[in-house]
């Protein structure tokens, strides 16, 4: 196992693996190894799976002897390994820390479930309109929030991309770019849709759609 | 607002308050301030509040010219700030790091989602039973996990206490022992029994309940 190459388990298109290569790429981490695990095909639920991530899950890390599952939790092993290397992206001093960790934790908890509601019936075929009109106005009231942040700051933690705005990427490309359902969300907030075209152009999340 | 005390918003009954008391007298932080906004009694929702917390939600600390919210954005704020002082929480090498990491993901993600549910059911009068007891069981699904991996180690990310498990605290205290519902979750399940018995005498954890 302890070959010194890192071993990512997992699938490109899930938004929790894509959540994890971006970080990778955006950290000019190359030697490292995809071991396909597609949960939708039941490889999760194998005895050899769950010995790795107990819930059947992915995506999960492998780094000698570390085993590590949860995407959030990965993206900050690897910001806080490859410090070095590559974009800064965890803050450069205590303040711009906690505020990467504090829009992190709004992605988890307020961004991710709001957006996820908006993908399942962006995602439906076919599309029942008045649903997504309708979870994509709750999403909205979720920008709202990240309009009046972006309007004072570039990037969410602060004047430099972090953690916090990449973590935003899986799961919003699929609403705006992939589905094309939510273009009625940069309607009136303009900062938001500044800082989407901002961060999906980054090369490194440019990589991770080459893969999926 | 820079006098060097810390302030803290919110109240001590609500689980996310709770969350951020019980990091601070784990790392023996005395010189703090309280200051009380009731979310129940729509204190959130002014406008000096939302200020501080866009989302209108509880606790918010300042530390200076340092505004921070969501709780276990909070919590790691407090671990790192005073890192040399209390108990050590947030691991002392790298991958200790990296787990005490993953299972505070764990918490927020899986724990804490099925635990409200239940609590939901558990804090109703009269108490749907059947309802609570279909909660209780899907909350055992996640407490599997934990009894598999409690056999193997003292505290979540290994053997010593961390972030992680103090972020149970509250969570788990209501559904436990105000509401006395949750026995039933240890049955079968001894090292989630002794962990919780363990956590939960901690003297930053009975202070916390003091103040309740």
């Amino acid at each position: 196992m302890a070959d010194g190459k890192l071993k990512l388990y997992g699938v490109a298109a899930s938004t929790c693996t894509g959540r994890v290569l971006v970080t990778l790429f955006e950290k000019g981490v190359e030697d490292f190894e995809l071991k396909v695990v597609n949960v939708r095909k039941g490889e999760g639920k194998t005895p050899e799976h769950k010995s790795l991530q107990p819930f059947g899950l992915i995506p999960v890390l492998q780094d000698g002897d570390l085993t590590l599952f949860e995407s959030r939790a990965i993206i900050r092993y690897i910001a806080n390994k490859f410090e070095g290397q590559g974009t800064p992206i965890y803050g450069a001093t205590p303040i711009e820390r906690a505020l990467v960790e504090q829009w992190l934790e709004v992605e988890a908890q307020n961004f991710n479930g709001a957006c996820k509601d908006a993908l399942k019936y962006a995602a439906a075929s076919p599309v029942d309109e008045e649903k997504l009109a309708q979870s994509l106005e709750k999403f909205g009231k979720v920008l709202d929030i990240y309009e009046a942040r972006l309007a004072t700051t570039q990037f969410l933690a602060g004047d430099f991309i972090s953690l916090a705005d990449l973590s935003h990427l899986t799961t919003g490309w699929k609403l705006f770019d992939k589905y094309k359902k939510g273009s009625v969300c940069f309607d009136g907030r303009p900062h938001v849709k500044a800082w989407w075209e901002s961060i999906s152009s980054r090369p490194a999340w440019k990589r991770v759609l080459e893969m999926i």
